[in-house]
């Protein structure tokens, strides 16, 4: 990579780690006062457990030549301890970055299972998260990972991901393998968990999620910037796209919002704006500004509609997971699929622009089997270890809280006045 | 734009975004708790209804060549929907940023009316907020950033600003465009609105004051920094000046506290914090690093005197922008024209280093013309609105708090012990 | 410096700003809310001193040629005010970037007065802590700094400090000067003061300490990725190895907590996470990815069992300045001496790999003079002031809290139901 490319990476990847006290925060935030603490501990526990199995051996899963050329799963042996990183194999001016790609790729998966964990919010052991994150990022993450990341080297040497490159979805920066996999993985664990004894919480502390969500607007710009891997027209395009499709996604929420309860609020202005980070997320290259500004509007307003329908649901995805990141992805991906602008960088019309019909059952077959593998796969995965020893804590621990119950803390203890 | 220098711009753009948590979090905070969450509501509400009428036609308003060559206002049309940005025409290492500047300018326009929500804080209805903000991006802030942004081309074909082409005004990064206008904007806000019913209000939550600075501070690295429009000598000559003046800022403003107050408070020193970046903000190219030091301890204490007689004047300019912005900018821009270093990099000496005379009166004209310009537009966009329909809430939503008054949420649900 | 290291520096110096907020929540939110806003003011009020005092003579000091070619103390009169820093000499590609440096400087500086700080938590007059700031910059860190970060010239004209050039330490990033310094200083300081009445304190606002843990791990991004001064391989390697340690650095220390224990706290967490970072400091460049979790986790369980010892200690430490930074220190570089990889990009292998064995007894001379210098010379300058006139505040000031006591304000006033 040349040095200025990689100048913008190192801030990127600055940027994107802000997205980790940020999502602590934010979901932290919506909880009572009780749990704030355990979210945290969950964000940055399974992060710390994801860095360590990344460095070991789900690098090759994720970007490791396709075991048998099939497509489904890298070679975890491809980048045992990221060894071979150590070098720094510059030629002329393009300098080896692989380290820098190792780090990187560790935050997008450690983003993805921070999402998760909205599903267990106030109910799940401790040291079941843990195991269950690494489960989850080995047999779910890093294949999905592998079928959207992993791109087949021109020569064929090197063989990626069936999704991409057999497929061929159109995905910028993670709508499948990040955001609608964490959506409907979220779900699937809330279900084995069950539903917490009192859902009727308020935010305990809205500054903290308003907090969350700016830190994670902050992040988006490194996580879709960053993804241009590198300094050069398509991330000044996508710093622009993400940006306005986030803050009319706080508009679209607010409309809706405004019309069906009367009154605008700050959660739904920050829900709304990280609906539309979601939207712009697989769609990010492949819409005009005014697209992006359209984009982020109706995902907005779809999302509040669907929080609104949820409500009245029976599985307690507590910070709606899947409302923001599973339909939120999927309609940035729709959009792309119908209104992508052949102007835009990725080049790609949409189907009521006289674009290639076949855009639609590709993407549509990503959205499913996406969707599928990951709340099935992640079903089992909790399931199975609920049947080896129950993951769900005791009623007394959750009816004193997490912070309390399990980390033996209070988030505040402080005088107000 | 070479890569290098887009690799800085995409970082300083991150840097600017955390400019509105923080600002949210520096007013909210110094609000009582009842007018938080309103004050994250306007900050950002403003800067995604900016957001969709920048890329819609202002842009081009600002930056646009000067309808009729007059130098009063940019074409609107030039740049409707920012169409044109979305090819790349990197000719060689040239990399075409017009849509990297798209969301740079976003940001400019939408930190501008950010700090002239503070002279709303706590009783303007929201959606008249959102409706004054497009108006007033329109209708003052359009044309002052024509006026200071927008530069004359070497062969004339496209014509800029006539403060800048004309008159010949030097201003780094925008003291006259967003800081002395977005004070005497705020000032002309307050008084259509009128005072709150309870101005005696305490600070409800420092560290978040404090936050707000913190991210302040990081974010006018970007903003200052960034207006350098590359990695070059000058963005981290103005690094250094801007950090210095933010932090003698905040030493001049706790000396004066101490002599008249008999205590340095944490309110003061963020304050003089603020102070010393709006002062820097048009002179960081041209002071030393010791004129740096000097210009951020003027300001602070200037401001902190200003804050001081205000506190007995009738306007309920709230959280202080006109002290801060308004006379905080005048302050740089002063310093600039009386000890302005000749061998720093703008090489302007000032008036008592034997320079131009005339920079005193092209300076002038323009903090007079600014000034009374924002406030006399601003003052009639909200008398007029106000006409129409009153703007300011019913005094039993001010007496509860906008927050649950217009919001239905409280900020704060939590056990704290 | 070419266009595109600047770029990075740039955003470097960003991400280390944001350690002050950090630093400030951090120790503020584990001190109860009486004393909140005092430590911020102790961060910032030291920081703003520090730079005037760097620009003036502080900086020769540190990186002027050795006075005398003894290695013991730069030339305080080489930088001036920084003077020669205004003019941008760039010859071809190359940007002079002096000024850019002096404000990194800056930052390392004001980073490690404020870790001292942590020594003083509740107790000290603010005035008196200004003062001791500028001396202890002056006669602890200015020298130390000089002998680890001033290297020889390769043709002699320039004089650089005796451990970096004459012992031949390697400390990456500060493990020395930085860390072992602020911690053995804050340990010295903390005896001359006296314990605080009540030590029974706990963290009044646990989200604050997250926050200002999750904002210096952002920040020594900035700090280790910037001392690679550039865009370039070394950068990508260290971001990688410091994000690692970082997150083991959290698992040791649970892990500890949770034998100890029996319940995994989110304080230890954080803490855990900081020691990590600690750890890597000196050996960002030196371990494998595998040896940077195996660093961390070490270091994070080491300072858990310290500061599970130190609790029954006499010194009031408050916030473990010495077990986190101090220990921390000494465990990152030991772990280079025994464990260093050959293969790493610093070349050095450790003793246990058939390193040099020259390298413990340099490593040890280096890690004892550093911490006996700085505590001898801290507990020097606290105590002659405190015989002039007493530092530590009156008890009636300590009972009501330095917020209250000192800068007249609460941190909180709020209704929080």
């Amino acid at each position: 990579m040349p040095a200025a490319d990689l100048a913008w990476m190192l801030a990127a990847f600055g940027l994107v780690l802000l997205m980790f006290p940020g999502i602590s925060f934010f979901y932290g935030g919506m909880l009572n006062s009780k749990n704030m603490l355990n979210m945290a501990m969950m964000v940055f526990g399974s992060m710390a457990v994801v860095a360590v199995i990344y460095v070991l051996f789900v690098h090759g899963m994720v970007l490791g030549n396709s075991v048998g050329g099939a497509g489904i799963i890298g070679d975890p042996l491809a980048f045992v301890g990221m060894e071979s990183f150590m070098t720094d194999a510059s030629e002329g001016d393009i300098i080896s970055v692989d380290a820098y790609w190792g780090a990187f790729y560790i935050l997008f998966a450690a983003i993805s299972i921070a999402i998760v964990a909205s599903g267990a919010a106030g109910r799940m052991k401790y040291w079941a998260w843990l195991i269950f994150a690494a489960l989850w990022t080995i047999l779910v993450y890093a294949p999905l990972a592998h079928w959207v990341f992993a791109f087949t080297s021109d020569d064929g040497e090197t063989v990626g991901g069936w999704m991409r490159n057999v497929l061929g979805l159109h995905d910028y920066a993670g709508g499948t393998a990040v955001h609608m996999n964490a959506g409907a993985s979220a779900v699937a664990l809330a279900m084995v968990l069950g539903r917490r004894k009192n859902t009727e919480l308020r935010p305990h502390n809205m500054p903290l999620v308003l907090l969350g969500a700016g830190l994670l607007f902050f992040g988006w710009i490194g996580f879709n910037g960053g993804t241009a891997a590198g300094a050069n027209f398509l991330a000044g395009y996508v710093v622009l796209t993400t940006t306005l499709s986030a803050l009319t996604g706080a508009l679209g929420y607010l409309l809706i919002e405004r019309i069906r309860d009367k009154h605008a609020t700050t959660l739904g202005m920050a829900t709304g704006m990280i609906s539309g980070l979601v939207g712009i997320t697989p769609a990010a290259d492949a819409v005009t500004p005014v697209g992006a500004l359209a984009l982020g509007f109706i995902t907005g307003a779809v999302v509040a509609l669907c929080i609104g329908w949820k409500n009245r649901a029976k599985v307690d995805d507590a910070l709606d997971a899947f409302s923001v990141h599973g339909i939120g992805g999927i309609v940035g991906a729709l959009f792309v699929v119908f209104l992508g602008a052949a102007a835009a960088p990725a080049g790609i019309a949409g189907v009521f622009f006289g674009g290639d019909p076949s855009l639609l059952w590709r993407e549509l077959i990503a959205i499913v089997v996406t969707c599928v593998y990951a709340f099935v796969v992640t079903y089992l995965i909790a399931w199975v270890m609920n049947k080896i020893v129950p993951i769900r804590v005791p009623d007394d621990v959750e009816a004193v809280g997490l912070d309390r119950g399990i980390h033996a803390e209070r988030a505040y203890e402080m005088e107000t006045r």
